[in-house]
């Protein structure tokens, strides 16, 4: 579908939080674009849009894509999924339209895009119709072990990537059974994952990591974290590597 | 131990190979280091340092590893342990010697350094005893699957990150309890893998990546794949977000 006069989409990875975090590729984008679209919050511009301030050409224009008012319906209902789905929808038509101009269109997404990333909802609705490129960041688990100097995974290590949304038996079972751990969405599911951690016999590796790379960071063990209030991003660190030589 | 005149670590994260993806707090580093380290085969200087050329100051020293000659040796045979963890240590002792320089060290590793990266060697070693910072790197998976435009996880999936060298059953076993995962040392590995993947029915998912971000990159359906020919560091994506709104 794609010819002369046909823009590009540049999915653009903002890493976890420090604008230094992003690659060279990801500046270089930026200062090319067109134009910058993002998803955000009613009234806010996100994180992503603050990470980049500084990186874009005058005349630049932005797109903000803002999720419809969604937290007084269950994220499991009917309802919501047909209100979510016409808004990537919608969001994917308004970048069309510009693509469909010539535009270089840069898509924020904090981390990495294609890992857990919301410019994936627009990825899936326009990578068969327009040129596209994603542009890796820095995942914020990556950010958060590095800022903790706390080596993860090495050698044949398995490491596994766990919503800490998931139900307690489940999580101590999959924690029993891998070297390393990265349990994200930590917030108010806080203390069931202390409860499956220990049950697991993991407690006491686990290391809690609260706004990496932000300003300011904060890290612990998690077994001397005297509370349970924690951030939604925050996350909890289980190392492997167990046989160092 | 650090005080006046003591030098600085750096882990650096140098990507998958594109040099356009390293992170700018990293090119600004190399930029600055004093001394340049990093681990190699003996004759040659590596692909961390490939990538890093042209990026570095003049007059840097350079401080190339050269692991010991070990093909020769089973990697689970005592003197191989033995043998590496000399190594390991020589290579930290030299490091140090100029950190007590008060010179700053960057040390490449390839991908993300506390991933499965070589520089872990040498910060477990000396964490403790200079100042150390961690930069992290785009890993290999990312590169792969943002070249293969290829969304990995999303919402709650769980990821599970195996090496291909595990047993085929156990590997199987862990391909079926997982949203999303991503194979590693496939290599010799390959028709191996490729019998979990059918015995845990995600054969038909799976993406098979060859030298991800390098310039002769290739990537191919695993099903489609007519052979069982694959570099050590070629990687199998198992994509999850089956629910997609």
């Amino acid at each position: 579908m794609s010819g002369a006069g046909v823009g590009r989409l540049i999915g653009v990875g903002t890493g976890p939080g420090d604008p230094e975090l992003l690659t060279v590729k990801a500046v270089k984008a930026l200062g090319e674009a067109d134009v910058l679209a993002y998803f955000a919050k009613a009234g806010r511009s996100g994180n992503g849009r603050a990470v980049v301030e500084g990186l874009l050409k005058p005349g630049l224009l932005e797109l903000p894509l803002y999720y419809p008012v969604t937290t007084e319906i269950d994220k499991d209902d009917g309802a919501y999924k047909s209100q979510i789905t016409d808004f990537y929808n919608a969001s994917a038509e308004a970048v069309a339209g510009h693509l469909d101009a010539g535009r270089t269109v840069a898509v924020l997404s904090e981390g990495d895009p294609l890992f857990y990333g919301s410019y994936m909802h627009l990825h899936v609705r326009l990578a068969g119709r327009f040129p596209v490129e994603v542009i890796p960041g820095i995942t914020a688990m990556s950010g958060c072990w590095s800022l903790a100097g706390l080596p993860l995974v090495q050698g044949d290590d398995v490491l596994s990537v766990l919503p800490g949304t998931m139900a307690e038996g489940e999580l101590g079972r999959r924690l029993a059974d891998t070297e390393a751990a990265v349990i994200m969405k930590v917030g108010r599911n806080l203390p069931k994952i202390r409860r499956a951690l220990a049950a697991s016999g993991r407690l006491d590796q686990a290391v809690y990591v609260e706004r990496g790379t932000m300003k300011n960071a904060a890290m612990t063990a998690l077994a001397e974290k005297p509370d349970d209030e924690a951030p939604y991003f925050s996350l909890v660190l289980v190392p492997g590597w167990k046989d160092r030589p």
